[in-house]
């Protein structure tokens, strides 16, 4: 069983993950961190509360962490993810608090206690990862690996050139790629592919209140705004891989963030071709997408049986 | 029959892209004007000047103009194209001598001389035709359509971001794409797509001294530096386009060129969403390769006739 | 006798800097180039006609260049120098029309028809030199001298960072920066000294119709909105330069103009420190007000008494 | 009685300036942290140690914080404050250790504990703060003022732009001065005029072995390297300002840091035009030099009789 630290910005697809996450049996989550992203920073924290009660793990603690990025002005992605970051789903509001401390230091020490054991992934942008390993820069020697939802080696979808993890911090992501570790960078080139079709959602609403007040109201209100074969499912992609990394081809790579650019600001620059420099990446490729449907509705039906 | 003016850097593609125009009966050769690109000035007017008396149009002014970019250190692509930049085809030394004048101002006057009746194609760093468009800014109005072979809204070839023909000159490029008219942009995303293939080759070979001092030559010179399936024969793409506006699909777009960014600079941005922008460029998509090696080989069976 | 050619881009102190160029025993100017600057280029250049007739030298060709930058948004500085580009003087209208062609080919030609006799000086915006320079890169040794008026090594005068001459076309000065010749750099940091004080006003109101409609209101439109101790008659501290170069102690440097700045764009960052790399440029330090202003008032004395 | 914490990277004058500090009567040094800057992190903290044991304040806490820069590689100025960072001082080493905890905590905590109460003094690379109000933003809010020794609004001393400790960590700087209070920056363009005469170091000469031992040689080693008539005590300034705010005329602005420049990073773009916007700093414009002497040579002499 892998132990896993999650930094998120719930978020549609950061609650997938989560509940993927949660269901596994390969994972356990020991702390969930929120960033400001998606939303801010107050609705990530609370998302992340109301997923926890909702899918029953209380004893996880949920740490708030930095409301925006290191330099830029903050952006959201309010308008694919609603108002509240979970479109129409229908989750109770928390009753229980957050944890107290800051995420960047809950990241530090919870690595800390167990170097080399715990996984570390972040599906959202990457501000208290970035100052968390400024803070402690051991924290690339203690973490397992490093996983995120994030970037592309081809288009992005905040632009052109830049997918919206990293734009909305680019400095942040460009310590995070620098900070001596690898980076499993699992993008859009793969995440794009991996599609929540009418299928997919048709099989949701077969699962309770997990289908009809978490799981098809993500989608559907997802798949509204974001896509015409049905949404695609970012950050889930990133927790199937920590769960089954045969499900995504990964390719060594020399990745640099972009953060002068007037255009390409957040555009993480992929090259493949390492000459004789050290690949600071791992860079997803393709998804078989058969087998990560298999997981996440296998995973999701023995969530949605906990769930009264 | 659509007069055109050819702005190049041969450089093998160009080279098969002169000799498409050359042998197409849609096609008017007006000028060729060079530019320092693939290899240095002296070398690219050289070999307009060999292409010339060997194709036989030497009636056709050769124009030389700008060695250089106009802000950036000169980059070349002489380890695609080989040291002469024409790899190892066996073009004669020419005899007859480059005409007076500089490209930017033959570009103007010939233009000038008929508004609306000829388009102009750039297949080679964008250096003349800038400094043409800021000497002469009529000159928008007058080109009855503009072509250039360059860019990528995916991946670039001199680096993960940056197509060559644009990366050799950004602020050239910048002021072009800027200038007032549309682009229509021909880039990789097409013409990686557009392999000489073995069978490609094994056709040239049937086509005498044409094939054998020129075409073949440049396909496997290419093919030994570039490519696996065959090389992509760019330059080519555009002229292609030009003869049969069918053979590409083309989309309207916004194009920025990113001219600040650290590891993005010569970039392309291409973004298809106009929201309510007016667009300055359209964009190759596709490009259908089995009309197109029948527009290529038919041509060059043709041109293959005339020369002993 | 020194003979020079002046690109500019009239404007007031372009104005008092013409009128000392034509006045001085020492200055032949062989042509007046114009460039979109303070006003537009059509104002500028009706400006320079209008000037060349009012001094009385129609023999002198006026030439039409670049209305506008290589790649960024044209400024203007028309709240400087009113919305005509000479405030409130009274010069009647122009009768004589400028020369054909473009002002890049009649600096190219004229410098071409006398190498390393004729003194260029350019007291606007760098657009025209820059596309002089990269049309025909030998013009660099075929100047007797370049001087231009612009720049500062410390602080600007459109931003804190930029003075406007470099700041209306960055790319334009760093292509004139780098183009291997040594360019005199007269900056803010001279010009600012050299100010139009109250006594000064008060001589010019002696020098009749030269005076009264063109020196006086000059100095007093632009003391109105650019000074308090007067105003800096920027312009014609270059030509003063050009009459007598121990006005001013020059120093030697490395200059590279800013072109990727966010705050910083068209900054001159001058480098007194050349260590190991040759200087690029003079840059002037300190200028003799007393001398200048004898230089100034003595020559324009002597136009005056031209004038009826 | 002013309570104030210390950001520095002893450095010769940090070292000077901590002693200003701590034989002040208006001051009481609640802690000091320390960061990598003149010399690395390593050094900065024992140098930071081997003062607090040589000048006689061993309750005070040491903390150290961020090794290098947010983003960039690290710089240092060890060929301007020796390879120890200390010169030819002759301090003991250290017996007692840093505290524990890292300085972003320790400047947080501190403040927290008496909001409004507490002077923020930053006299090295703003990466502590920069990370402080980052996991904190409530810090702008807890300091009683924040005052910086870094920028210039003329020119740089480690480029012609830039002054060291922005230049050392621009990001930071731009997060500094972007974070909502009121930044007091004293820069070079006050340090520069504040310089260490020999009448000043003969009166260091008098003070037993503080001046032998410590003030001397820092001015001797410091005014070999960086000056002709008497080396600038730049950090000094920033703790006589604390001391007495007369001393240091000061001039609202708004002060964005350069990090985008490729010839300007880390120049601090002072703008005094505030325009409609609200100023963010308070910028230091002249020194009375007397007055700050005087101040000066006072407390080290009261420090001097209390070491043995």
């Amino acid at each position: 069983m892998k132990k896993i630290l999650i930094d998120c910005d719930p978020g549609i697809d950061d609650a997938l993950a989560i509940t993927l996450a949660h269901g596994s049996a390969e994972l356990e989550i020991l702390g969930i961190t929120t960033v400001g992203g998606n939303v801010s920073l107050p609705k990530t924290t609370a998302n992340a509360l109301r997923l926890r009660e909702f899918l029953g793990f209380p004893e996880v603690p949920v740490v708030p962490g930095s409301p925006g990025a290191l330099l830029r002005p903050t952006i959201d992605a309010a308008e694919v993810h609603g108002d509240s970051g979970l479109g129409e789903t229908r989750l109770p509001p928390p009753t229980l608090p957050p944890a107290d401390g800051h995420a960047v230091d809950f990241i530090i020490d919870t690595l800390a206690s167990a170097p080399g054991e715990i996984s570390l992934v972040a599906i959202g942008p990457l501000t208290n990862i970035a100052l968390a390993v400024r803070k402690e820069p051991r924290l690339v020697e203690w973490a397992r690996e490093f996983v995120i939802l994030g970037g592309s080696y081809t288009r992005g979808n905040f632009s052109p050139a830049a997918e919206f993890n990293i734009a909305a911090d680019p400095e942040a992501a460009a310590i995070v790629f620098s900070a001596g570790w690898t980076v499993t960078m699992i993008g859009l080139d793969v995440s794009r592919t991996a599609l929540a079709t009418m299928a997919v959602v048709d099989r949701m609403r077969e699962m309770g209140r997990l289908g009809s007040d978490l799981l098809v109201p993500c989608a559907e209100f997802y798949g509204m705004v974001t896509a015409s074969d049905g949404p695609a499912i970012h950050d889930a992609c990133a927790i199937a891989y920590l769960i089954d990394p045969t499900l995504i081809e990964i390719q060594q790579a020399v990745v640099q963030v972009e953060t002068m650019g007037r255009f390409t600001s957040g555009m993480t620059v992929v090259d493949f071709h390492l000459g004789d420099r050290a690949p600071n990446a791992l860079v997803g490729t393709s998804i078989d997408t058969g087998r990560f449907w298999d997981l996440m509705l296998g995973t999701y039906a023995q969530v949605a049986a906990t769930i009264a």
